[in-house]
């Protein structure tokens, strides 16, 4: 694959992306942004892919963004003196978290080192997050004067409740991992040797014991009904998700092997085998 | 009460409803869930229930759908080749849990035994859940090759946080009790012979301390309010509630009892002496 | 000032608000609502005010609504026999609460003794709760026979989860700190005579570390995508915030301190410096 900032490697069904400058700690800039929303487009489209791995090359997860350019380091160019054109200049943490949010395949995010700002609020939208020991974390906008980037002011509460988000967020403080698994940020702690064997134990659970397309179907209806008003869209949602998944190959294969006390072997593949009609809820709602 | 699949009794101030199919583990069935909802509906009704307390016959809470009919279990008939009547459809475990968010009794699930796929997300609008030592728990959907049931997409990470119930589900994992009370989703864990003790405990606590009619409304509001973008409908339903309930005689009685230091004998009831125009808000959300 | 329920002191950056009627445990009334939105104006107006305090005088954070009225405590006065104006008849906590919601200046609870009822309602719009050892708190309306005030209907389950919520709503409970602290109603505990400073370390560590109109905007942006249905929003809110910012003053400063490991100096002031457009969201959503 060609891409400069990240690498893209496929073993099994499990595929690896991992952020790709070391020298810069990863720090997060535009190019990288658009190839990890190239990857999950391509991610999404692999049939053979059941489980992205997000993780980091070196000592660091994502420093941030690349404040290569010092005190310009978030300044959008704009034409002076009118009102920008808001989608020219979309927050690319925000971007990318909205892309890994509408992912089919699920994601861990195996955070192994130094993960602050936007390297932070990038991993909110995995599923699962896991970290190395020593890894410290940081939601630091307030800290240089600037704002919440990654849709993380929707993320973060939801992931670690509401008083911890604000604290975190109006102190900027860095923190331990030890802090971010007390909190719920992470749901486990590895010797940073052992994280990425971590992640993949999980990947492969994933891999081998669900249906890919009732993983894809799962995850994006939890995603979505987290903002839903009331659980009469979950039932709507799930009463079209048990039709047409109680009529596939993968639910009898299901039943049969429980009963059966066997492993189960799904032939349905994502995309190709996703319901009719999916995703059944509408396009993304109106700004307000 | 003619019910086939539950038990239906009342003692005191609380009913308790057991799935009892013990035979079969108390397995799901559209059977079951018509009476589960026609005993809520009776409950409802019935102006001596102030907490409703669900649990299950033998040494299982509920093994999940009954798989009796194998490879066919979550197979629909409805006329090929056309799309179905979704009402018609409509999965039979999110329409239990509607009616159990509905409910204007406090509820308490005692989960006496292994709670599965269905039999797990049936508790999740309970207010409360507590389990006996041992008793497993898993959301199984993804590993049968079918999706979330039971609108457990929309109340499984209101309750216990979106990264554990996107782990859970999307792993499928079995997991034992004490996992349960780490991650919230039961708020104690009792010797099996205790559980329905401890239960009865709290249900008892609820009918002595507190007015029925200020439970019916708090309870629903409370649940309301999860899917509420902003805190102003909160203020508009206690508005109401706090008007009418001010010029109740229960009022008096709380306030009276309270400065007197003594216990207090309420005298409304649910449903009869519901405030005027309860509940305020409108109908359900349309399908999105 | 001129407020008799309240004091209100200015020391530096920090505000500290003292709920004020000592002889009555600072019982609720409606002055005290009126000069807590007043004191709330008054902060939000003062650019070299970045934090405020909020505690009670004496041994009680607040008992709750003064009940001197007794048996009519919650009885509004309106026109027997026809609907109220439910604008004149408007929950008093839930007033404050939303004007604590809707506040600029990162607010701290230093919960230093009981808090129950509307003295614990008041606390949840706070982004940070912490108590003295041995207060206790209580979401008592239930077992006075009124309902939920301070919109905590709304509040409450956002900060300890649905089932904690629920649990301490219904059965009316009044609770030790220790239990407010593993629900995560409050981040910590102290002795009596250390909870001001602690309180105060906090929010000097806010006004020293965080430039003012980024906690302003990142507090709003928080609080409002706690009922935002999609992350969408987030992305659109925080791309406006990182626009306008990432051409302030304060980030050059930010990126720079941190390039050159010092502290940094922010000269925006909030509201002076608040960006164009702000707040980016609309009017409060209509009643439903």
């Amino acid at each position: 694959m060609d891409f400069s900032t990240i690498r893209y490697e496929k073993d099994g069904h499990v595929l690896t992306i991992t952020l790709h400058r070391p020298e810069r700690m990863n720090a997060f800039t535009f190019t990288m942004a658009d190839e990890l929303i190239r990857a999950i487009d391509l991610a999404d489209a692999d049939g053979d892919i059941r489980a992205v791995i997000l993780t980091g090359a070196g000592r660091a997860f994502c420093a941030g963004a690349d404040l290569e350019k010092g005190q310009d380091a978030f300044r959008y160019e704009t034409p002076e003196g009118q009102e920008p054109d808001w989608d020219e200049v979309r927050d690319a943490g925000g971007k990318v978290a909205l892309r890994f949010f509408e992912c089919r395949k699920p994601m861990i995010a195996a955070i192994n080192g130094p993960a602050v700002g936007v390297g932070a609020t990038i991993t909110l939208p995995a599923d699962i997050r896991l970290a190395a020991e020593g890894a410290k974390m940081g939601f630091v906008f307030c800290a240089r004067g600037i704002a919440p980037d990654g849709a993380s002011s929707w993320f973060l509460p939801k992931i670690v409740g509401l008083p911890q988000a604000l604290e975190w967020v109006l102190t900027a403080r860095v923190f331990p991992a030890e802090e971010a698994l007390r909190a719920g940020l992470v749901r486990s702690l590895h010797a940073p040797g052992e994280l990425l064997a971590a992640a993949r134990r999980l990947a492969d659970e994933i891999a081998a014991n669900v249906a890919p397309v009732s993983a894809t179907v799962a995850r994006q209806m939890i995603w979505r009904m987290a903002g839903s008003p009331h659980p009469v869209h979950a039932n709507a949602h799930e009463t079209r998700a048990i039709y047409w998944r109680g009529r596939s190959e993968d639910v009898k294969e299901g039943v049969m092997s429980f009963l059966e006390k066997r492993p189960a072997k799904y032939s349905n593949r994502v995309p190709e085998d996703l319901p009719p009609g999916y995703p059944w809820w509408g396009e993304e709602p109106e700004f307000r």
